[in-house]
């Protein structure tokens, strides 16, 4: 018997169990400061009213014979496909029923989607970036070349023809930079993939924030991606779903590598592996589409937006380079002074009593940069900004 | 770019297809025929109200500030671990909250659990057997020795020490054949797996149809069992979750191999590649557990046991070896006069306007037995086995 001894070369991350101990001290010896939280990636706001209808009518049909579902379709149910086609197509893009792929997270496929693919592929992975693209491939034993993102490119690195890459990860609105991609960026991105038989792992799973109207929201907006890209999208975000649980993923028909349909692997995967998200919640997701839940929902972000924009023109004021926060849940910036992140971490938590989340946790690349969330109250929100201010 | 060549090896399954597409010629050639269907593996009571109440209350409170839940933990929420624990402690085992992994079903664990093994283990798989084993295995390129379940050990096989395996799946009650394992069964597969240091992955996904209380409804009801195997289980069959979507697997911390504890290498895949339950869900399945979802969720279980005694009766009366219909909601028979599944399906159709499942679709070793389901209503069942006696 031998395990996967990948597994023995993922370095355990200590992020968040090492912000929450260096609070608890803080608060131990300073028990009358108040402190802020503004390292949290998850929602605050409760669901929309009319998802909580949803869910509630569709667990009430579960309870009666007539109406009562069993096993769905490993792809999800036709009500909730189609209304994430019709949204797509409001964006310009136009999919077809069996090219999406509900599922229970975004993480999940993100994680899962690794499964159709062999071990013997280059995989193109952004710095700094959301743990999990680096963490799911170690675990496989696939080769790994980091492409560094920085203040010089926006922290949005544009592709480099010399680099050699099978699998490449993007992630835009991006976690934890902010920085989201214009068509331009994207559709340089689309062409490398396309010119090398690349295939692009797109996470969309913060399209709902992009409010510049000019940028895409979808990769399938740039002409070629469906011959390319893979796209991760979520509820998550989008409409407070992080505990609720309910992602999709689109796979195009025309994404042929190696002589294979993507999307009939990923179906046999998914058939083989999984059973489809629960009824009651895919019912609720179907709510977020609706007149009432879009409207709903978009209050929400809003609500998250501003709270984005007063941190950014805080950070701003205090001459700091940033990204994000205007298409984004998280402000991205340079720490004050060129410090190291850990260092102002501790820096920002002694003078202001705020707690972010440093760079380094999401890479080499962001050991001078620290990331700050909108998803507190407006009131703490307000707060943390007039500290950051006041001297 | 590759993909997983190992995918091009999978079989194709038309199993279910292929019955839907020669009943629905048959409804078309004799219209005036009403067919029974019994081939379903689907539950078709509703889910008890006591769980629709747990799950409208939790829906309600995701839609309150105070009250609303982001992510919860990667595990599943502490209140199920706990309630899953006490239902162990009812059978005399003994576990920690940290060895149970709540899920979104015990598909998903079965086919993901192969993640931390290594591809260079030999795997022992029941033939006749639930098809996810091989094909889960199949992707991930390992090698694959059948054990055949046959009449002559009741389609319980026993260890053959002169096999080397790594990984055993054991699935009791089993799918399809509804034979379930006595302590003494089991107790020679815990024996033979501690003494090789393999790993023995138990489907107890059946295990609340046990009625017969000498029968063990856990693997870890045998000594020595915590240091050999993973349990996965289920809420689909318990308490009619196919739709729903509830799971668990316990994974001991006392089993270590390969100088690692599995039970850490499947926290950190979880925690990778997962984001836990639905919320709503999991108060749905604590519900399961309360004294009124434990009464509710009896009498459901009751009237498919009913059935299936049912049917098994008929089947005995019908001269026909067969196992299951006791301890499981299968009945699995030899086919009348030793015909082929396939053939047989036709045969039943045609005269007794009847439909099952082939049991060539589970294995070589299926091909000349059947499986009936007691999941269709009581009606349904009496004149399906009416049919069976008049003729």
């Amino acid at each position: 018997m031998k395990i996967n001894q990948n597994y023995s070369n993922l370095c355990e991350s200590y992020l968040f169990a090492s912000i929450a101990k260096k609070t608890a001290e803080y608060k131990a010896k300073n028990p009358q400061k108040e402190i802020i939280k503004l390292g949290i990636g998850d929602v605050t706001l409760p669901l929309a009213p009319s998802v909580v209808a949803a869910l509630q009518r569709a667990s009430a049909e579960m309870g009666v014979k007539e109406t009562f579902r069993g096993y769905g379709e490993y792809q999800g149910y036709d009500f909730l496909r189609n209304a994430i086609v019709g949204y797509y197509a409001e964006k310009g893009v136009s999919l077809e029923i069996d090219e999406v792929f509900v599922s229970e997270g975004a993480k999940s496929d993100v994680g899962n989607i690794l499964d159709i693919f062999d071990k013997d592929n280059a995989v193109l992975i952004p710095d700094p970036v959301y743990p999990v693209y680096v963490d799911t491939n170690v675990m496989d034993g696939r080769k790994i070349i980091y492409l560094e993102a920085s203040a010089k490119n926006g922290f949005l690195p544009p592709p480099d023809p010399s680099v050699e890459a099978d699998i490449i990860y993007l992630c835009s609105p991006n976690n934890p930079t902010g920085a989201a991609y214009d068509a331009q960026g994207l559709r340089a991105w689309v062409d490398y993939a396309n010119d090398r038989g690349a295939v692009i792992l797109y996470d969309a799973a913060y399209e709902c924030f992009i409010s510049d109207k000019s940028l895409p929201s979808s990769i399938f907006e740039i002409d070629g991606a469906k011959n390319c890209a893979i796209e991760f999208c979520s509820f998550s975000k989008t409409a407070g779903f992080t505990g609720t649980r309910c992602g999709y993923t689109v796979v195009p028909k025309a994404l042929i590598r190696d002589g294979a349909s993507l999307n009939k692997l990923w179906l046999r995967r998914q058939s083989t592996k999984f059973n489809g998200v629960s009824y009651i919640v895919q019912r609720g997701a179907e709510a977020v589409f609706s007149k009432e839940g879009r409207g709903e929902t978009a209050k929400n972000i809003a609500y998250y937006m501003d709270n984005a924009r007063l941190i950014g023109d805080a950070v701003a004021k205090k001459g700091a380079y940033y990204t994000g926060g205007k298409n984004s849940p998280y402000v991205w910036f340079e720490c004050f002074d060129k410090k190291e992140s850990w260092e102002f971490f501790d820096y920002l938590l002694e003078n202001y009593g705020i707690v972010g989340t440093p760079g380094a946790g999401f890479g080499e690349a962001g050991k001078n940069f620290f990331r700050l969330t909108a998803f507190n109250s407006r009131e703490n929100t307000r707060k943390a900004v007039d500290r950051l201010l006041s001297k």
